[in-house]
């Protein structure tokens, strides 16, 4: 049985939850939170969502932690843009939110700004300020706007078994033969 | 402080863990769990570990919750090549294991090959058979070698506005002051 509605609040179980997942309650990590939270009341009760996250950073595990959405069920897709935004929407309509960290709303004095802009380098203690801020600042730190999303469903791939490596890989990425790797297009090498 | 050692083991609270994170115990999920303990016996003692999925599909889920490593904490690359597999390795070193489904160990007769290579519609039922397949059959589904990864550490990149939406987005996307979406690269148009 899938569990639809596994969204979760920002609530004390939560953060303890989050510093085991991610590692610690990161700034981007409890961001996240409340830009899911504005595009959740934004978007109604809709339970049936899919996601995008357009960065791989924190942004993901905010959303994997506080929805039904995750990398491996397929229902958080990751775009590797490097933006701070995130889209939800309809599984069927394909309608949804897609929210944005809006650097013209955001106080320039604040230390958020420094540190999401990279203009200081972390000291000791500033996260717990960052932290702070955010959840003060909450919505003057991002935008939305209304959005259909525009993605092909993924396909059960044809698999084929690489003529050398005997592994089987799909065959769209098949060339003379080979997978990936054995084209030489692979991120490791054998030791 | 970061939690290093947040390894599992497959037992009963993991895998009600793993039905609520995923939204069900699916075959390929269960799979992962049995490959990351594989690798981390191959691995040894090393905590510090980096993980990377060369699928979108359950693999990624796997790693997350059962080692440190998720999407947004940066621990765990995932890459889309389709392949079912997946590296451990150590920060340091870059050294670990690269394990893979292997359909030449893998017995023909059985219902996981055919899930695996897609060459028959599940019916009712055979997802409780393939996960007894995969329990049962365990190591002899895999291969693995000792790997050395070659992948450069992500940075942290410099930020520019957008200058028809006023967004921030990494410099590196940057065509004539655009972002990628205004670029009409993106993955949404408004409502």
């Amino acid at each position: 049985m899938l569990k639809k509605n596994r969204f979760r609040e920002i609530d004390d179980e939560l953060l303890k939850d989050a510093a085991f997942f991610h590692g610690r309650l990161a700034p981007g990590l409890y961001l996240g939170f409340f830009m899911v939270k504005k595009a959740r009341e934004l978007i109604g009760s809709t339970e049936m969502i899919d996601a995008v996250s357009e960065t791989v950073k924190c942004l993901p595990d905010s959303v994997q932690l506080t929805t039904p959405c995750t990398v491996g069920n397929g229902w958080l897709k990751v775009f590797d843009y490097g933006n701070f935004a995130l889209t939800l929407y309809d599984k069927k309509t394909k309608e949804g939110v897609r929210i944005w960290v809006d650097l013209e709303k955001t106080p320039k004095g604040s230390l958020f700004y420094k540190w999401f802009t990279r203009l200081v380098k972390e000291k000791e203690g500033d996260e717990e300020i960052i932290l702070g801020e955010i959840k003060q600042l909450n919505e003057r730190l991002f935008s939305f706007s209304r959005v259909k999303v525009e993605i092909e469903k993924g396909k059960h791939l044809p698999l084929m078994v690489c003529e050398k490596c005997k592994e089987s890989f799909p065959v769209k990425n098949n060339v003379n033969g080979l997978c990936l790797s054995c084209q030489g297009k692979g991120y490791w090498v054998k030791v």
